[in-house]
């Protein structure tokens, strides 16, 4: 499947490119997918969902009913647990995307979604001991939320930790995949298209 | 569809059947849906995929893929900018579950989380000023977080403002559905079964 893609730029948090507000509450949501009768979807897993589902064979969101209740459950504490408490960390107890962004920071709770990560990280390590992926035997959204979090929390220093040896393996695992291996061109910083 | 159900109790925040921790990362999840086969499966929209997918037709969850990107977006959104922010905001700006729960409270951001509670408000408001579910034209999973979100802040004291008349509106008519006048049984406070 082929995406057209185009950066969004931002100025001041605000997407430059949505003065009706269409991408969301905030104006801040990225990625957005625009459909070809004009409906914007945004929340990457409900890009996930949409984009999983257009050939009628999903394979990263379940197939049948345990399936997408597992994959689900755990893509959603992946987000809880690991992904969005880094986010908070890095938006409150860092510089983050600076001051002109980040206008009100609470450090403290900053700290704890940090601690809240690294528990995360022991969670998802106990997972992978007794399964290969995320969600169970085969790869998933779930896995790619936690591939998500990890990548965000190797850029603002919360590596995993060295006793975390199942969640190591799996990870150096999923750098192999292509999608991993490509990210980094993906995620270019880009010039604001304003 | 009838499902058998039972109250986890709890104690001091920890679910009291949950021994081994199969319920999640920090053993206070519930609901929980346990399989025939011995699966749990929790978190809601999980659970809620799970049920909505079992007879193969969908009535929550949508169907074609833009439903199902559509319906995941808003039920994301309700979730970020009302349901969470109203829960943060009764476990750290008020005495939330008591001062065996609540060992660490961080009010600042809690009172910061009811503002933005209020703003998911006026949000869901603008969505259904043009629409008459939150999700499009047909009722959804992404309405039953929104309605989860408000139950939450009318318990709270958190009302959704007068001048939010469309989601007064909604609102007003999603209390005459069943499953919501029904709420308040299945809600009730039970004895821990410890």
């Amino acid at each position: 499947m082929t995406l057209d893609t185009r950066p969004l730029g931002t100025v001041g948090g605000i997407a430059a490119s949505d003065s009706h507000g269409r991408f969301g509450p905030d104006r801040q949501r990225r990625p957005v997918l625009e459909l070809d009768d004009g409906t914007f979807i945004a929340e990457c897993t409900a890009i996930t969902e949409y984009l999983d589902a257009l050939d009628g064979a999903p394979a990263l969101t379940g197939t049948t009913p345990r399936e997408k209740g597992l994959i689900h459950m755990m893509s959603k504490r992946a987000e809880l647990e690991l992904l969005d408490a880094i986010s908070v960390y890095f938006h409150h107890a860092t510089p983050g995307l600076g001051p002109h962004v980040e206008i009100y920071q609470n450090a403290e709770w900053g700290f704890r979604q940090r601690d809240k990560a690294l528990k995360g990280m022991h969670y998802f390590d106990g997972v992978l001991k007794s399964q290969p992926f995320v969600a169970g035997e085969n790869f998933s959204m779930a896995d790619i939320t936690v591939i998500g979090g990890l990548i965000f929390a190797g850029l603002v220093e919360v590596p995993v930790p060295a006793e975390c040896e199942a969640l190591q393996a799996w990870y150096a695992t999923m750098q192999e995949r292509p999608s991993v291996k490509n990210r980094v061109t993906m995620s270019a910083p880009v010039e604001a298209s304003v």
